[in-house]
């Protein structure tokens, strides 16, 4: 067998995505926002994607790892996690990464969240050397297709004036009409059949008002709404009493573990969270205090695939639901988190997906939703091919950027628009 | 490529295999004990191996599983999982299996405990016809050697006058001297720098004499006594309190987990389990309690290699121990437990092994111990090879039994010897 699974070379390309104006609790997304691009090539010539952040921080722990692994093999993937990167964790610990949205920064954390597109790439190379899907090497899809919700943000129709940016074809959502026009198109292109509101933007009423709007446009289809922690506890039970005949689950209605679980003794109505359970570190006090019902896991934050199904055996042993939370996003990370989907059994809600979002991708073809499902491909591999012409593209934007937006900052991107915006102090109502 | 993965036959050949006349807190081992030996054979001609229990209600189970497999991808193994097997729960549920040695009986635990040899034999049959060793298939090794302990047992000399049965090396172990003598050999043969000692047999005060003995024989080596559930609270309380400066661990001294909770509240001797925690559906209760603070897993009991790294990520994330468990087992299933000890971070323990007490075994070569490890193989699959005419032989021996040995019953082979016998009631001390 002439087949040679070392590694022999790891490029990494930082690259800036085009990202409309999407309103959040902590300001806006930014016109670009960064992402890294892993690849992981084999002596023998195969080469395996991944994806993750792009931020400064995220860079500065993909280069020395990158650094690691020639001479490896690329099946080696619990090994990566052996591999000591020398977080200084005193830079690290105890921010709120992104201004609160990936929830706290901890070494590990950060620590995972590179080496997720690293374990991705390496499992993606398995794949196109053995002439097997990843899913093969994850035992296996259980289904043939994931679903995915619509992901709806209130979103302004472009950039604050003077920022170079894509033009979106979108246009504006800020009220209850806005968030239902929008679910309607995203539906009509996408086939979607749950919807999740990006909230904590305007007064609970108002996004209360917005859902209400949703249930009455489509009745009987899964809404959720995620403030990303923007509640008091108090305001969180009212928003639980008044939308609980209508939600899936509320996601991430009040910041810790702590008050998550006040929220949820409180309420009938399930909480997820992509905030106060990110590492396995978070997860026994969450659990055991009931703190929440539902982990969206991300296969970034927990350290790639095979992280994102133990999380999910964990979760089951804990009768706790799973579901897959998405930031910003291209398609090798969709394909990756549709790859590992595709093999937890116990994953009974709709993943969130950003990938409508981005009019930008590095793969030759995007992905398809049809129905709103992601087929599972049975290709080598994650089933996708780079566009080298658009990576060098993306990356010559990065290349060229003064430095502003290599860090994803949604308050400073507010700021442009509103000079005397600050970060909300939390819980903003 | 001509590699075709489907399953085109399984094979399940049950079998006898001698078992010296170890003594336990229900009885002693029969002097043959039922295994069941699967085959799994693809389409291009690759066999993968397993090994399970073989008493009859494993072997009613496994058979209509093996009718449903031809026709599927051999890379499907988290779709044996959702295969319906309609295990009569009616027929399982409560009872206590093997006398209560593994654990009370759950209809799941049972079906796992089939599922486990079909997995591992699926794995086997990847690893051969893609030319990469299991511990690759499973993320890959952390570790080239896997540490055993010597596992030491209360026996006789002989089976009972009457019985036929192999010869055994090992002469009588009865008392504290007994004990030691055993364990030098076993050291000395294989290298082993930890042991256990299967407890539970006589009153606590001899037993705490022999663990003393082994303390004073093989100072700093790491000891555990595990009377499978034999004593009450306080007799568990006053054993940890007597061996608590020797002892690594003690191993199911009361049997369940509320009691196990308040022996765990009142010793800092950690406790291990592989009797109160062996399905996923007992983790939760167990791990909240703080009933256990080591979980032996067994790869049989939790549905094969993948699971078991399932349990080791639950075992990590709340701060629980792994080590590993062993019935009476052959080279395919020690194969296969050091391929997945390899892959599991968080195994800081030897792991257990009844192995040294096969004389007989289905495999061209024995596994060996070198310096109480056993080294992770790198050939593909398990690394091990049928020996056919030995499993023929030993299937013969099923065969021509007259059923009084295909179900394992310790308690009937004492009362070969001492026809008053009873199974005795717990806590028997
Ligand atoms: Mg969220
Ligand atoms: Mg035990």
């Amino acid at each position: 067998m002439t087949r040679d699974l070392t590694i022999a070379e790891v490029r990494l390309t930082p690259i800036l995505v085009a990202d409309p104006p999407l309103l959040n609790t902590q300001g806006v997304h930014q016109p670009y926002t960064p992402r890294l691009i892993v690849e992981i090539v084999t002596a023998d010539g195969t080469t395996g994607l991944g994806e993750t952040y792009g931020d400064t921080k995220y860079l500065e722990l993909a280069r020395p790892l990158a650094d690691r692994l020639p001479g490896r093999s690329v099946m080696d993937v619990n090994g990566l996690f052996g591999i000591d990167l020398a977080v200084d964790a005193s830079r690290i610990e105890g921010q709120a990464d992104a201004g609160g949205l990936r929830g706290v920064q901890t070494a590990d954390k950060l620590r995972l969240s590179v080496l997720s597109a690293f374990e991705v790439a390496c499992l993606d190379a398995q794949g196109k050397a053995l002439g097997l899907p990843v899913h093969a090497l994850l035992g296996g899809k259980v289904r043939d297709a994931v679903e995915y919700s619509a992901y709806l943000f209130y979103k302004w129709d472009r950039h604050p004036a003077g920022v170079p940016a894509e033009p979106d074809a979108w246009g504006a959502a800020l009220d209850p009409a806005g968030v239902v026009e929008q679910a309607r198109r995203l539906r009509e292109r996408y086939g979607f059949g749950s919807f999740k509101l990006k909230g904590g933007v305007f007064p609970p009423d108002e996004e209360i008002a917005a859902v209400r709007a949703l249930a009455a446009a489509f009745p009987g289809h899964p809404l959720r709404l995620d403030p990303n922690g923007a509640w008091s506890v108090e305001t969180s039970l009212k928003v639980a009493q008044e939308l609980g005949d209508v939600l899936e689950y509320l996601e991430d209605p009040t910041l810790g573990t702590p008050a998550m679980a006040r929220v949820a003794a409180g309420t009938e109505v399930p909480l997820a969270t992509n905030m106060c359970v990110t590492t396995f570190g978070e997860i026994e006090e969450a659990f055991t205090k009931g703190a929440v019902q539902v982990v969206l896991s991300d296969h970034h934050y927990w350290g790639g695939l095979r992280n994102t199904q133990h999380l999910a055996a964990i979760c089951a042993a804990f009768g706790v639901g799973v579901s897959m939370h998405s930031n910003t996003h291209l398609g090798i990370s969709l394909a990756a988190m549709t790859q590992v989907a595709a093999t937890v059994p116990n994953l009974h809600h709709a993943c969130d997906s950003h990938y409508p979002w981005q009019s930008e991708d590095v793969l030759t073809e995007r992905i398809a939703f049809d129905g709103g499902r992601v087929a599972v491909s049975d290709a080598p591999g994650l089933g996708v091919e780079l566009d080298r012409d658009e990576l060098a593209r993306l990356h010559r934007r990065w290349a060229e950027d003064d430095g502003s937006l290599r860090d994803r900052d949604d308050a400073a991107a507010m700021r442009t628009a509103e000079p005397d915006w600050r970060t909300p102090a939390m819980p903003r109502w």
